[in-house]
């Protein structure tokens, strides 16, 4: 019986804990989200209706105007473009790509990087030199290089327990792979897709070239394509591959980041950023990358004001235009609030998928950290274990150097690789449950920013 | 500079300590698991090739035949078969349900519930009685009731962030409401399906019936059924509702747990059960529910064993029978286990679907989960953060009496609900990581359990 009161006891006192005006905020925050959130319906719209998005194509300006209505269908207090200049790349007709045998010739899954330049029309056929590392390349020189293609095919990490660590472990090889070979003389490059996945879906991304290096053309192969012609390589290191792809730079097009903002009712002058990039790859529909962060962005302000919640510094919404092959909207942003002396106190950014969430990487001083921290009994209930140090976003990068604190939200990073770049990164891959969590987990942040600052 | 070398100090010193014995070889069960793990293969033949597993059925037997192969090919010391008597419930014909309101027809789906009667062969038509609980219900008195079909449809609450809670707030309309419904007269019940998703898979489910109270058929219906209906009663209070199943008991039949074994090199009678139930509903393919609970629970004596571990207690990985709708697997193993006075001092269990790893509950004294959770330094970094009391499983529950410490594996739970019981419960809707984390997730305790006891 004494045991039992005591048990009784201690939820009490767990109970009343439990009460603290924060506490209880948040908690309204996520019935508010979790009840009554429009985000996977919106998300709905930006991936099926709209599509893809990359920089400088209709569909990225579709997204533009879309999402400048959607805010100010919400009534936030203002809803407003800001202009920057952005690379226009195009991807041209699909690529042709084979593995050209003896007299077998099998046809493999690619797509060409974003920023390569097309193959000459009538393709390129060559031997292939195969290298896991530069330093392989390298080793190898170019009396074993010159004239051949090289094959990129080292795998993203699987031991990784975060994925973007096993990400950031392989990527050299599809951004400078290009300009690495060619100083030693290759036609062209294939990289293996950026995930852990065995499947035939290539993964693009973006690629650069070194000036004074020849521009040699650029793709991505899928992981059961890379594995077979690796396994080919083998058995006859003479093989030829054969690839035509017909993209192309066109001149930099005129594009917008969009912004959406709740005036503060004390400290106008402090503002919080949440924000996304609206731009996607072009052979998927953007659902994880970055749709889920664009519509939780807006879905943040929108369960706030549901609330009644009136924020006492400046909160915006802020999609961002171009991060998957420039950054100019996140650079743009940083000029315009330098040049317009804003003072950014923080900046939240989610780029990391619409997935359940884990916790935030935080970017600043160890105090402002500290502080952030110090927050965790707040939030671990919601399943926010991981506060801490990490990395911030790239949109959000630009804005470091005004002094503001950054935040990347961080969902669980186990299937983001799987659709990452992907043409099955689409809306059906994105839960709505773990969607909505994600954009309450940033609204609780978010909240907590707004009323205690750091 | 200064700063610089701090920092790098306080890196060795994390290093350092990340040296433990144990912290090492945690390390090589993750690295293990994550590059060689057969086990989503392994999910792939039983719920493809073998399908459902409904207890009695003839896809069970043939998983108890494949995983006794399975084990034996693995090489562990002793495989072997534990008889139990199972119920033997058949679904039949598909089921065929429609709203008719007036003239209208409105064909909607359902499953009938494990363990329900049919309907007569003409099947049942009855106005629709909606009811959000057994108090509304009782509140509504035989008057109201008698003689129709009763509609629950509380749907599962969204804002419980464990949705497992969310379940047991809404599973007791599934599970009694055939009996509370039939001792106010009603001849049939409809329950809204056990799900957070709008959609049109009927998810069904055990129920039980009372004695001296008529049996009455019961069936769940889509939530996108549940709310059409719903909405049209609003205007029609007086329309009905048809439905006909065709399911049968019969007499109970022979079924099997399969225990596969590695004795213990210091403390053979000391045994630690890691396990999942191998029966599964009949209209999915157990994906979630069970499969990936048993695969990893091979997973977990292949991968040891796999890096030479030696351990000091007996394995024992546990494919329990009739979970769903009996736990006579359960049920018989603790009670071989205490005919033959063994010693089972702790029991893991993997019945939460093949999810993320989030961490493990724990029953047993406040001893047991102190050391247990002392080990979460161990577990933080592999995303195991919720260590702490909980529950164990519905298998290994049986145990408890025998003084076994239980614990059940903990992964993400958003997404389990929109699969469990239903037909898209398949192997497409696992994620190999992430049933690969949950596998050396559990492994990692196994190895603690096995070195430290409890």
């Amino acid at each position: 019986m004494k045991k039992r009161l005591l048990l009784a006891f201690s939820l009490l006192v767990t109970g009343a804990q439990a009460q603290s005006p924060d506490s209880v905020t948040i908690r309204k925050i996520y019935n508010e989200v979790l009840t009554n959130s429009p985000s996977y319906e919106w998300l709905r719209h930006l991936t099926q209706q709209i599509g893809p998005r990359l920089s400088g194509s209709e569909g990225a300006q579709k997204a533009v105007d879309w999402t400048k209505q959607l805010m100010e269908q919400q009534g936030f207090d203002r809803v407003f473009l800001q202009e920057v200049m952005v690379p226009h790349w195009v991807r041209g007709a699909k690529e042709v790509a084979y593995i050209q045998n003896g007299k077998q010739k099998i046809t493999v899954p690619i797509a060409a990087l974003g920023g390569s330049v097309a193959t000459p029309t009538k393709g390129i056929e060559a031997q292939v030199i195969e290298v896991k590392s530069f330093q392989e390349l390298r080793d190898l020189g170019a009396g074993k290089v010159k004239g051949k293609i090289v094959f990129y095919n080292r795998p993203m990490d699987p031991t990784k327990l975060n994925t973007f660590e096993a990400y950031a472990g392989a990527v050299d090889q599809r951004g400078n792979g290009a300009t690495e070979a060619a100083r030693l003389g290759a036609v062209g490059t294939i990289v293996r897709s950026m995930t852990t996945v065995l499947d035939d879906n290539p993964h693009t991304g973006s690629m650069r070239y070194a000036t004074g290096v020849p521009l040699i053309p650029s793709a991505a192969i899928s992981t059961n394509g890379a594995e077979r012609l690796s396994k080919m390589l083998k058995d006859n290191p003479g093989l030829t591959f054969y690839f035509k792809q017909n993209c192309e730079t066109l001149p930099d097009a005129k594009s917008y980041n969009v912004v959406g903002e709740i005036k503060g009712s004390e400290k106008p002058d402090e503002i919080i950023v949440v924000g996304g990039h609206l731009d996607s790859w072009d052979i998927g529909q953007g659902a994880h990358d970055d749709g889920s962060g664009c519509m939780q962005s807006i879905e943040v302000l929108r369960a706030l004001k549901a609330l009644g919640i009136k924020p006492k510094r400046t909160l915006r919404a802020v999609m961002f235009m171009n991060e998957e092959n420039g950054l100019r909207g996140g650079i743009g942003y940083a000029d315009y609030a330098k040049k317009n002396n804003e003072n950014h106190i923080a900046a939240v950014e989610s780029d990391n998928g619409g997935f359940t969430p884990r916790g935030f990487g935080i970017v600043g001083t160890p105090e402002q950290r500290a502080k952030a921290i110090a927050w965790k009994p707040l939030l671990a209930p919601y399943g926010l274990h991981e506060i801490g140090a990490g990395s911030g976003g790239a949109d959000i990068g630009p804005l470091a150097q005004l002094g503001t604190v950054l935040f990347g939200f961080k969902p669980d990073s186990q299937r983001y690789f799987d659709f990452h770049h992907a043409g099955i990164d689409r809306f059906e891959s994105v839960n709505k449950r773990e969607l909505e969590l994600g954009a309450a987990s940033m609204a609780a942040l978010v909240y907590l920013l707004d009323q205690h600052g750091l």
